[in-house]
C-alpha cells in the first residue's frame, strides 16, 4: 500500500489484526479456488475446515412447510409483514427473546432457566464476542484463553477492541484439560507484563477439541475467576451438539445448583448462537446472556450494530417455541452428529489414525503427530500443505488454533453428505497407503519425501471418481464404507 | 454504579458515549410508555420522532404474494433453504450484491453505476457508519459533520471507535446550506485543537432537514476534501424519498460526470441502507460502497460483526432484481411521500406554522422559533416538554441534532396512517388555538404560561376522539382535513 494511503486510512486497515492471514483462513481460500463437487469437480478440495451442521436441514424444511404462518412471506403470514419489517427495537421481538430463552434452557437439559430480559442479540457469535469484550475490557487489557482456541477469537476479541489474549497452556499430557495451575501461570504472566487481566474465555463444548468440561473443572474455573475478580465468558455455541456421555454442563448450571460455590454472578456471561446447534450460520443469530445488569444494558445498546433481521427473528420465534419440534429436532440432531462422528472416526481408526476422545462439536481433533517430520510448527505446516494441495482436504492445522504441540489437526465432518465423507476417507486412505512405512502411530517419523510426486503420478480421484470409468473399489475401500 | 463494578467493567459501560441520554431518545421512551392507538389508547403519545416509511408496505406485500419462490419459507422456495441458511460468506450472496448495486443505480436515476464487488454489507446504516469510521480514522482523530445532524451519529461514529465529531456550523440565515467558509472554520478548529481531521460526513438528502444538496455544493465539498486530503462519507440513505424538484444528485454522479473536478476517488465512501427507501428497518440492511480498494477489503472483514441474514438477502435479491416492480415501487413511493408531506405541511401552514422548504426525507424541519420563551436551548427544551407531555406528540428538538438555533423541531410524518396525521394536526391546532396570542410567526414571544393547566382542563382528545361521543368537528378542523 502506498505511503499516501497508509497515512489516510486507519491503523486497522493497514495492520493485520484481523488474523485472516492464518492457515485457518488460507485453507478456506484453497477450497474456494477449487471446491469439490461430486460430479462437476470430483477432484476438488473437500472442505473439512468448516464447522457447519448440514445434517438436520430436512427437519427444519419439513417444519417450515407445516407452519406457513411462521413466515411473513406466505399468504398465511403476510399479515405480519408490515409490523415485522418495520420493527427495529433493539430489545428484539418479545416472542423471539422468549423462545430463545426457552431453547437455551432446553439445550441445557432444562436444568436451568434463562431470563428473556437478559437475552441480547448480536450479529452471530462473532458479534456477541466483540460486544462482550467491549463491555468488559478497555484497550490494552487482556483476556485469558486456553489453547488450542478458535482462530476467530483473534478477530472477535482483539481486533477492534484493542484487547489482548493471553494463552492458557493445555496439552495432550492430560488430554488438553484446563488446569488451575495453567490458569495461575497465565494470570501471573499477565501481571508480570503489567497487563490488566480482565477475564477468562472458555469454549464449552470446546472448539476445536470437541470435548465437554466436567463439573469439577467448571467449579474450579468459577472459583478462579472469583478469586481473581475477573470475568468469565463462556462460549456455549455447541451446546446441542453433544451426542454421548458425559452430558453437557452449562456454566449456568454451576451458578444455579452449586450452592457450595461462593460466586459473584455479575462476573459471568454466556455467548450463544443458533449457527451450530440449529445449523443456521447464514441467519446471524448471536446471543449474549449476561448475569450482570450493566453489561446487559450496555450490550443491548451495542447490539444496534448487529441486530438480527426481524424476518429471521419472527420465523425463529415460532420455530423455537414449538416444543414438540424442538424436542424431536434436538434428539435427532444429536443422533445424526453421533452417527457421523462414529463413521468418520471409525474410518480413521482403521487407517491407524487416532483422534482425541470427544463427544461434541462438529469436528474431531486428529492426531497426526507421527507424520510430522520434526516436532516443529514448520513441519506441521509442511504436512498441512500436502494435505490440502495433494490429499485435497481442507483441514485446519493445530497452529492456527495456537496449539503449541505440532501434529494436531481439526477436521470437520458435519458440513457434507455421506458420500463426501467416504471420498474424504478414501483420499486419506490413499495417502496412508502411500506412506505406510511411516504410519506407525507415535513413532516419530517423516512422511514420504516423494509424496508429492507419487500423488501426482497416480491421482486417486481420477481413478476412483471419474464418471467415465467404473470405480475399481479395493477391498480396503469396501471395508471402510 | 458501585465502585466495584466500575473497576470491573469497561469505560464504555460506565460512560455515556452512546448518547442515549439525548431528548431524541427520551422522546421515544415517552412514546413507549404511552403509545397512541386509535381505539386502545386514543390519548397516547403520537410517535413523530421516528423516520420510518410505512406508506408502501402494501406494494411489497403484494409483490411477495405474487413471488412465493423468492422466500425460502414457501413450498415454491424451500428448495433453497439448506443452501441459504448455511451460507455465511461475508461477501454476501452474489445475487444480493448485484441486485443492491442495480437498485442503488436506479434510486440515483440510473445516471451512475455501482460495482457489485464494492458492495459491503453491514448491520443497517448504523453498522455501516461505524465500520467506515473504523476504517478511516484512529481513536482521537476527528470527522467534520455539518449541524444539525442525526443524533445517532454520536453513537455510530464516536462511541466504540474513539473518534471525535467536529460540528460544521449551518443555520437558518441561508436555509442551513453548507458553505465552504463553515467547512474551513471547522477544519481550522480541529487543527487548533491539535486534532487530526480525517474526514467529512454529509447526509444527502439531509437528515433532519429533508433537503437535497445542489450540484455546486457537492462540487465544493469534493474540492474541499481533496484540498485537505481528507475522506468524504456520504450518507445517502434517503435517496429514494425525494418527491419533487430539485432531484437528488448522488456524490457518485459528481465523481462520474464532473470531469472538470480533479478528485481522488479513494477518498469517497457512500453509506446506504434499505431501511428508509424500502421501509425495511427491521431487516437491518446497511451498505458501504467505497471507491477505495483497501477500505472495501477491510470493511468486508469487519462486516462479519453485522452481516445481513441470508434469509433476508435471498428475499431482497429477487425483489430488487424485479425491474418492473422497482420502477413502480419507487414512483409510487415518492408520490405517496410527497402527498403526505403536502397534507402535513399544508395543515401546519394553516395554523401559521412554517417548515424549512424541503423535498425529501420522511420528516420536516419545523420552525417554532416564535414559540420559545427565550432564544436558549433551555427554552427549547421547555417547549419540547410541553409538546411531548401535553400536546402528546413526540417530535425531536433541534438541540438533539446539535442545532445551535433554538426553536427548530424535526417532525416525522411517514410512520403512521392518514388518520394519525389528522389527529396530530388536531392536537397541534388545539395547542395553537390556546396560544393564539403568541402565534405570530417571527414575533419573539413566550407560549402561554398556563398552557399546562388549560390543556388539563380541556383534554381535546377526550372531546374529539372519545368513541362514546360524536366528534364535534369545528369548521377549522374541517378546513384542515
Amino acid at each position: 500500500m502506498a505511503l499516501n494511503q497508509t497515512q489516510l486510512l486507519s491503523k486497522m486497515v493497514i495492520g493485520d489484526g484481523h488474523g485472516e492471514s492464518s492457515p485457518y483462513f488460507d485453507g478456506w481460500k484453497a477450497y474456494d479456488e477449487n471446491p469439490f463437487h461430486p460430479t462437476h469437480n470430483p477432484n476438488g478440495v473437500i472442505q473439512m475446515g468448516l464447522a457447519e451442521n448440514q445434517l438436520t436441514s430436512d427437519l427444519v424444511e419439513d417444519w417450515i412447510l407445516r407452519n406457513p404462518e411462521a413466515s411473513i412471506c406466505t399468504p398465511e403470514g403476510i399479515y405480519d409483514f408490515r409490523a415485522i419489517a418495520n420493527f427495529q427495537d433493539y430489545h428484539g421481538l418479545p416472542e423471539f427473546r422468549n423462545a430463545v430463552a426457552k431453547f437455551m434452557a432446553r439445550t441445557r437439559g432444562n436444568r436451568v432457566t434463562f431470563d428473556p430480559d437478559r437475552i441480547v442479540m448480536s450479529g452471530g457469535a462473532t458479534g456477541a464476542h466483540e460486544v462482550t469484550t467491549f463491555c468488559l475490557a478497555d484497550p490494552g487489557d487482556a483476556f485469558l484463553v486456553p489453547i488450542p482456541y478458535y482462530p476467530g477469537f483473534d478477530r472477535d476479541l482483539r481486533w477492534r477492541t484493542g484487547v489482548q489474549l493471553i494463552p492458557v497452556m493445555c496439552d495432550s499430557s492430560n488430554n488438553f484439560k484446563l488446569t488451575k495451575q495453567a490458569l495461575e501461570e497465565a494470570y501471573k504472566k499477565g501481571k508480570e507484563d503489567n497487563t490488566r487481566v480482565k477475564g477468562l474465555l472458555i469454549t464449552n463444548p470446546s472448539n476445536p477439541l470437541g470435548t465437554v468440561m466436567d463439573r469439577n473443572t467448571l467449579r474450579m474455573v468459577v472459583s478462579f475467576i472469583n478469586e481473581k475478580r475477573i470475568h468469565l465468558v463462556c462460549d456455549e455455541i455447541y451446546a446441542a451438539t453433544v451426542f454421548s456421555h458425559p452430558g453437557f454442563i452449562s456454566i449456568a448450571e454451576i451458578l444455579e445448583e452449586d450452592t457450595d460455590i461462593e460466586g459473584d454472578r455479575n462476573l459471568v456471561h454466556i455467548v450463544y448462537s443458533l449457527s451450530k446447534d440449529m445449523g443456521f450460520p447464514g441467519f446471524r443469530v448471536g446471543i449474549i446472556y449476561s448475569y450482570n445488569d450493566a453489561v446487559v444494558h450496555c450490550a443491548r445498546k451495542m447490539s444496534s450494530f448487529g441486530l438480527v433481521s426481524t424476518q429471521t427473528q419472527h420465523l425463529l420465534a415460532s420455530m423455537l417455541n414449538d416444543d414438540e419440534f424442538v424436542e424431536r429436532f434436538l434428539a435427532e440432531s444429536a443422533k445424526r452428529v453421533g452417527q457421523r462422528f462414529r463413521v468418520f472416526t471409525g474410518g480413521l481408526a482403521k487407517l491407524g489414525i487416532k483422534c482425541l476422545q470427544s463427544n461434541a462439536g462438529l469436528f474431531v481433533w486428529m492426531d497426526l503427530r507421527h507424520l510430522v517430520k520434526k516436532p516443529t510448527l514448520e513441519s506441521e505446516m509442511e504436512l498441512w500443505k500436502v494435505i490440502i494441495h495433494e490429499v485435497k482436504i481442507n483441514v485446519s492445522p493445530g497452529s492456527s488454533f495456537h496449539c503449541t504441540e505440532p501434529g494436531w489437526f481439526r477436521v470437520c465432518y458435519a458440513n457434507m453428505d455421506d458420500m463426501a465423507v467416504q471420498i474424504a476417507l478414501q483420499r486419506i486412505r490413499t495417502f496412508v497407503v502411500q506412506n505406510k512405512d511411516v504410519m506407525v502411530p507415535n513413532k516419530k517419523h517423516c512422511w514420504h519425501s516423494n509424496l508429492r510426486l507419487s500423488l501426482k503420478t497416480r491421482r486417486f480421484d481420477e481413478v476412483m471418481m471419474s464418471p467415465h470409468s467404473p470405480i475399481p473399489q479395493s477391498p480396503l475401500v469396501k471395508a471402510t464404507i
